[in-house]
């Protein structure tokens, strides 16, 4: 009867990818909420950010790709929600990896899917795709606009979308979540405005001369990841199984704009000049989320950009 | 000089999944046209039934999930038309089959397009996936319908159909196909067409007593298979590189109604059995292209369906 009672009152909770960027704020978030029974997927088994946050038992280390390995951690945990963030990072999103960022995130995909159907059966699991996979478009993106993915990542997240439809199909209670670009602390600087902050952080320490960019044409939905990962909590516990949700400001706004906000921050001049080698081969001009089916259920983004870009750059300045 | 104009005027022509249903109509149709170069794939090397109509070399036997396989085959072949059909047949589409689908298909997607791109870049490539991709629907499909497969076989083809559209971005010269139901001779009897074909066949002739069937209330577009591979062979040649084409006679007709034209034909009294072994977990009740895109291209089918019928019931016959 306690045992019963505890689980319902602090649900176990596993949060694949849990050591990334979305992941480690989303443990911040539901320590906020008094949640006490999380638990992260970690591939290395290293962290020494979330080892200060949760327990080091908390922290598995595993192989999302080892059938056998999730499959354990599925048996054993019995988690009852499942955020499930993994997959091979952006880093790699080259036409040459597309062999193994297509292996590794559709065999991931099944390995946590079909370990929770064989299993976990009443796992709650919200799965985060990407709003990449939309077809180029110059309105805002809803839920129903076309798939048409232009690139190895957004092919491959459009097909982990596909399967946790197919998995919900099959009776498992899955909430699909498809969250527009998301800025803030930690992030990777393979993504623009973490690596603006990071070079700009490194210009005032005199250890860089110049900013290298890529486009600044781009019309992008940033979202802070503060404000994303309070939407995967009310996803997970107010979504309707089954559905899928986009995840965005609904705002648009040039990169070039974002980064005339970070340059203006500065405490030096920043010189900018742009690098060919970041510039993607394919790139869409306009990506906003027509966010009402989440804004229905309760959400708004809450920070204001300029907070969420200073706070990045005072994290990168830290960091420098 | 000679060569140049010999490889104009008969080009080489690569047909993967050769020895299958559709790849011997093909090869069949693209032989009454005059074609003289024609090679295919076969993962067993056998084929007796293309043997007879092709030089046995011309049967390339391989493994189309081997990247060294494939690539030493497009660099040696140089073709310049590729009809890529080769899939894993639906008779594996099970949802406990799932990760061998998915890895199947996209390993063998991507080792024949990136073969095409780094050693055969100028070949033209039909590549050909499915309309079971579509999303439920009770309107005609057309090209822009959303996509939302919901079982395994359909999720690898959807996946293979984005492969084809992000290498058609990167420069290759692609047009994809999602054929409709096809139906005729040599066809596997786990379709439901040949399925009651073939059991009408043997119990003719006293090997089998009742004729078992699965969902006979969907409604399906169904196209004779010698109409489909002309639309292939159409789509080849007048097809424009990057779209996207459905084939499909457009017409609608219950599977219910298919049988009853079926057991009329019998010389004896059949006696229809549901068996739920043949029922699929999930179906869609309504499957019917919009073939507006490729009817303006000039093709229409021209065979009518009581015809095929009547060959695919003779096929048996000579078989059992």
């Amino acid at each position: 009867m306690a045992d019963s009672s505890m689980t319902r009152n602090n649900p176990v909770i596993l949060i694949t990818g849990g050591t990334g960027f979305a992941g480690t704020h989303l443990v911040e978030y539901l320590l906020s909420q008094k949640e006490r029974n999380i638990h992260v997927t970690s591939h290395s088994g290293r962290d020494n950010f979330l080892g200060d946050l949760i327990p080091k038992e908390n922290i598995h280390k595993l192989d999302l790709s080892n059938q056998k390995e999730v499959e354990d951690l599925i048996k054993n945990l019995q988690p009852d929600h499942v955020y499930h963030l993994a997959s091979i990072s952006t880093v790699e999103n080259s036409f040459e990896k597309m062999r193994e960022i297509m292996q590794n995130n559709i065999d991931l995909q099944i390995n946590v899917l079909d370990a929770i159907k064989k299993f976990s059966k009443e796992s709650k699991v919200l799965v985060i795709t990407s709003a990449e996979q939309y077809k180029k478009s110059e309105e805002k993106l809803s839920e129903t606009s076309a798939i048409e993915p232009n690139n190895p990542y957004a092919v491959s997240k459009a097909t982990q979308d596909m399967l946790a439809y197919v998995y919900s199909v099959l009776g498992l209670k899955i909430i699909r979540a498809r969250p527009f670009n998301h800025i803030g602390e930690r992030q990777k600087t393979n993504f623009a405005v973490p690596a603006f902050a990071s070079q700009i952080a490194k210009i005032e320490k005199n250890q860089q001369d110049i900013l290298k960019v890529g486009n600044l044409e781009a019309i992008r939905d940033f979202t802070d990841v503060k404000d994303m990962v309070r939407a995967y909590h009310l996803l997970m516990t107010k979504g309707e199984i089954g559905e899928v949700y986009n995840i965005g400001s609904g705002f648009g706004i040039k990169v070039k704009d974002v980064l005339e906000k970070l340059t203006r921050m500065a405490k030096v001049k920043i010189h900018v000049v742009e690098d060919p080698a970041r510039m993607r081969p394919v790139d869409n001009h306009f990506i906003v989320a027509d966010n009402s089916k989440i804004v229905a259920l309760g959400w708004h983004p809450t920070i204001p950009i300029d907070q969420t870009l200073t706070r990045t750059l005072n994290y990168f300045r830290s960091q420098t």
